[in-house]
């Protein structure tokens, strides 16, 4: 995240975990650009840092983010709202900017007030620990953001000049319209605002949207992207939205990897369908099928509960025909016109990779959605997360 | 489900099960009336019986059901649906029907065809053990459509001199437009194929459409309902309605109580919703969430898990506002107003029955829906099905 040109970045411990781990991020954008774009949750309850983001981001601008692991402020009220806000003041105190310019987010239990009176002096603590321009800041930040996660995620790329980074949290609650997660994206191409906001919707759509770990979706998803232009490079937006999707596609990887008890990953792709929508919506049914998900802890290669789960969409979303659908298991093509294909017995599932292919024969078009097992382990992890 | 008069009913062991368990049950109707409903899933991809009964059932007639326990025959293409047909011809000439009188039902492995050798000398054993009109037969019939059952379920209600009866399996798969299960129903009274359809959809609405287990939905979901017309009585629709509803409401609750792995019986109920739909939409959205149904199996009253899946259903199905949501654990109001209410630790939930209750102050309109919770039994027992 520190290596695009113009970015300082920290993580500290501000005593927010009972755990005593790292719980407080920064990235600051020294600039010359403060341009930026997000994207949000798109559940109805959404908490404090959220509602906060989308009001400052609204004008493309933003010069720092503040980052806290130790609770989610969602469904606090009034006070929680408060407590952003104030959170924001301070960080823009320290760095002597407009709080408007700073964006919050957080991760945590949901419905519990954040403790302020450690909140605030962590933030003092990460500005007087902000690296200098390229010092590993960027991985004490990605540290700090870990709830469940079990390594910090981040990835980079450069190309023609600029460097697009990135850092993500997030294992579990994976669900469409954005997984669990924060996510902060820095680059040093200089661009407008309106392209970074194309640029990043075009990333998330093929990358975190497309992860649908356990279906259930969070108060708290957030994914910024903010431009330092430092670099003085100015890309095509093509060139710019092939790196930023490239680095969120990296990221998508590594939160699917670390979901919450997963013994498998598994890549769900959807062939011929009518369109790219229907072709997602038949491979999320899929990956939100609980039966489904079971059998591959199992390693069990039960088509039939892949092919119930396919027929469970509707025909206005996706057009198909039943009886004309094949799917495959590793490759292995164990059903054929919606009947018995070939011999389940060659399905080899000792693996963690698991690809799964659905033909519904119904157009041209192609999406892959990934998803995880439902194992015992996810079930112990998220049953005692909270007490 | 033989107590109402006018009906025999046998179950028998075909040796469709590797257990040696009963496999294979009818119920005939011997009249004077053969009039008859149904109702069937909503899956796109449906069994070969599936198919069969609708074909049948579409003039308002049947005469006779006969069910197995020992795969589903679905997605077994063209030869599945001859060994459907061929099932209903031979139970049509051991009773000198016509085989369009004749309905089919199956449950158990998708994808694989049914050994028919040992199926059809099954029906013709059947038909021979079929007990006098009031004879337990219908115990026996409840016993041979279990599959991972722990129990038979059956249900009785006799009111205004006529009674409705009726039997069911199912235990998972359990979800909307119909819990997996195959459900057969039977009255005496007198009444149209019309007053049947009504009844039967009025009271499935109300009652298995309301159960989501596992939020995976079947490709074999059944219920019928068979009026012999034996009491000579003609209730008015109402109350011909509200006996099959209590019958169905009571084996819903059967078919919750024995779950899959389940150690929690869910009721969510939603009140002050906008519309019915809205309220059920909303419980539904809850009933699926996976991290909700780990939480209560953890026994972890978390609240916050409940609004966050609140708060994915579209504002175009449930209109609310996010911050005016009430919600109550076992009576305690933990969530007030979309935020903390009263102390968490009132929340007693060692009991095996949890209510939970969301007001979302936002109509008139209540409706619940119930559910279980997400458990490592869930886990081992579906993950090991097949293998």
């Amino acid at each position: 995240m520190t290596a695009p040109l113009g970015f300082r970045a920290a993580g500290v411990t501000a005593g927010l975990k009972a755990s005593g781990k790292p719980d407080l991020a920064l990235v600051v954008n020294d600039g010359p650009l403060t341009a930026a774009a997000g994207v949000f949750t798109s559940n109805r309850v959404f908490a404090a840092p959220v509602r906060w983001c989308r009001e400052v981001v609204a004008d493309g601008a933003l010069s720092a983010v503040v980052l806290n692991s130790g609770g989610a402020n969602a469904c606090t009220g009034a006070a929680g709202y408060a407590d952003t806000v104030a959170t924001a003041e301070r960080l823009a105190e320290a760095l002597d900017i407009d709080p408007q310019r700073v964006a919050v987010a957080s991760t945590g239990l949901i419905g519990e007030r954040l403790p302020m009176q450690l909140l605030l002096p962590g933030v003092t603590a990460a500005v007087a620990g902000l690296g200098a321009d390229g010092a590993d800041g960027g991985a004490d930040a990605a540290v700090a953001i870990m709830t469940t996660d079990s390594v910090p995620k981040t990835a980079q790329v450069s190309v023609g000049g600029f460097t697009v980074g990135g850092m993500a949290k997030g294992a579990g609650m994976l669900a469409p319209g954005l997984a669990t997660m924060l996510v902060v994206l820095t680059t040093d191409a200089v661009a407008e605002p309106a392209d970074l906001d194309a640029a990043l919707r075009a990333a998330t759509r093929v990358s975190f949207d497309r992860l649908d770990s356990d279906g259930a979706m969070s108060t708290n998803d957030t994914v910024l992207l903010l431009a330092s232009g430092a670099s003085a490079v100015t890309p095509e937006s093509a060139a710019l939205t092939t790196a930023v999707t490239r680095v969120c596609q990296d990221l998508a990887r590594q939160l699917m990897a670390d979901a919450e008890g997963a013994t498998k990953e598994i890549a769900i792709e959807v062939r011929h369908a009518g369109s790219e929508d229907a072709a997602v919506a038949v491979g999320r049914s899929v990956a939100r099928n609980n039966l489904v998900k079971t059998a591959f802890f199992g390693q069990d290669p039960n088509w039939g509960r892949i092919l119930a789960a396919v027929g469970t969409v509707p025909e206005d979303v996706a057009a198909f025909d039943a009886d004309a659908i094949d799917v495959a298991i590793n490759g292995v093509w164990i059903c054929r016109g919606g009947a018995t294909g070939e011999d389940r017995g060659l399905v080899d599932l000792s693996g963690r990779a698991v690809s799964v292919t659905i033909d519904l024969h119904a157009g041209t078009e192609t999406a892959t959605v990934y998803t995880n097992d439902l194992s015992h382990a996810y079930v112990h992890e998220n049953s005692a997360y909270s007490t």
